[in-house]
């Protein structure tokens, strides 16, 4: 058995993120006990029907208290105001992290709370699922993820070195970079996906109901809700699996990466309208292109071994292939 | 062992699906022997190498003589030039179905060259998977999938009912319905869904190439397209994923279903902008109210059976969640 990296850790928020990080740190034995904080009881109760605790408390307050490592696993709009609740306990030496999807809006909120001989190094897992919650969480959930880490300027290199040496303990590979860089790096692969999804989505639970509403008024053929789900698997199943995910987590992300999610979503706005009017205008040249191209960035997903690892039925686009990739197809007249 | 529903099924195009179809259909001895048809030297010399058909022809002509099923497998852009070539070898009472994931345009470029006494049924299985080419092909693709056919009105009964028993033998759930209802439900499910992945990996690859471009001027760090790969477990990944499929293919499914894509496109769009002001206006609720509904319909898909099966980590939000279900999350102040 090794030495745990941590003797205390405390987390605060019982989500799937805390969740996984109790089972996993438990498993490895990279912490000697595990306390954690939820607001609801319910929350609470679960946790430790599940052992996912020794002991649950209400106040981070009480949470933090003799823990020598700290890491807030809540949505990011709330982590100023637990920072805030907690700081005058956190104890001298202790490291605080967090979880969060936002790197700069936390440093923000968080970093005038942290007291001189506390380090603070914000952290982010990128690893997670649709499901939610303390009975969603697993062990294997950080395993052959990146996590990225923030720390800030001055920040202790061995406060900084245990904390990756949990991370990669949890089965994490780590990456270092500043909080500004983060923030772009995941408007781009994180969170403008979930942004489109969300809003596609909503999209066609508006349409859906229009269009049935249209055609019941019309006596003509109704498309329905039923219809929609039933053959989702040509591709809208993998936008729902997005849009899925926990709705205050995700206004908390909008809200606080703003300017490089609206930078970025005001290009794929303008790139999905030219595509737009090659359809319109039949360019079947410019949409042939594009569609090469993408191709060949999923290809380099693949290689890159972040394909995930996937039932070849698993993904339907509903449609059949082309005679080959080596064949040209037959091309009308 | 039961008697074929076809004794000689005639594959025009091995990709994917054609070579899928040969693979499920001998296996549950749906079909007595099996013709293909490939453009290209190379695929037909890989299709015969796997054991794919007894024969692989050139001309859609040659493959069809003697078939009394013919299923055409090519993207829906060929169709037309395809019927017209095998029109005048076609065995009386012959079957004669497609794969396409457009109906309407189908429907039109091929119904004209069908003779009388043959039977056009035109079919589509609602399933696929990003790899494209007669290596692709396995026989599971059509388990507990739905196979949708549009059988015009006058269109001989038996007919109808024979392509259903070779569906049904496949695995597959049958469901039928008019052209033009395939085509505006699968512009919803399908085909805006593909659109707009193929839009955002696009607009991803162009700003990383920028950003770079830019930050290496400034001096400043640089965001990388290997970094884009990287972290994209975070929700580019499913993106690209559907963004992988066959680039003609799809072109053909753009070009040939027009307006219910056009229509559909620009209520997104319009639902995209409103929700770009909420961001910018900081309009938390509207934005977690959507992300409340969308939750709703992901649900509505599982219910449904049409979740696919997915590791638990295999979809990856790159967020924590938040403190559980039923809990509310701490708010700011």
């Amino acid at each position: 058995m090794t030495e745990p990296v941590f003797r205390r850790m405390a987390l605060i928020g019982m989500g799937l993120i805390g969740s996984s990080l109790s089972l996993a740190a438990r498993r490895g034995g990279l912490v000697g006990s595990v306390v954690g904080c939820a607001r609801t009881q319910a929350t609470r109760d679960t946790a430790l029907r599940l052992g996912l605790a020794e002991a649950m408390h209400e106040s981070p307050a009480d949470a933090v208290r003799d823990a020598d490592l700290v890491i807030l696993c809540t949505p990011v709009g709330a982590s100023g105001a637990v920072a805030e609740a907690m700081a005058p306990v956190l104890a001298e030496g202790a490291v605080v992290s967090d979880v969060g999807s936002v790197k700069q809006a936390v440093v923000r909120d968080v970093a005038p709370h942290i007291p001189a001989g506390v380090h603070f190094v914000p952290g982010h897992p990128v690893a997670g699922s649709e499901h939610s919650g303390p009975e969603a969480g697993f062990a294997d959930l950080f395993e052959d993820r990146w996590c990225i880490l923030t720390p800030l300027a001055g920040v202790d290199p061995a406060a900084v070195n245990r904390l990756k040496s949990l991370w990669k303990g949890l089965g994490s590979k780590v990456e270092l970079m500043t909080p500004d860089h983060h923030d772009r790096v995941l408007a781009i692969t994180s969170h403008l996906p979930h942004l489109i999804a969300y809003s596609m989505v909503g999209t066609v639970f508006d349409l859906e109901a229009e269009l049935r509403a249209l055609d019941e008024q019309a006596g003509i053929d109704v498309i329905d809700r039923r219809e929609v789900v039933k053959f989702s698997a040509g591709g809208f199943r993998d936008f729902t699996r997005i849009a899925g995910s926990d709705p205050v987590m995700w206004r908390d992300v909008f809200l606080s990466n703003k300017e490089p999610v609206l930078e970025m979503l005001g290009r794929f706005t303008e790139d999905l309208l030219a595509l737009q009017r090659a359809i319109r205008w039949s360019d079947g040249e410019m949409l042939k292109d594009l569609f090469t191209r993408t191709r060949e960035i999923r290809r380099g997903v693949i290689e890159a071994g972040q394909a995930g690892r996937f039932d070849p039925r698993e993904h339907d686009p509903g449609e059949p292939e082309s005679l080959g990739p080596m064949s040209r197809p037959y091309e009308s007249g």
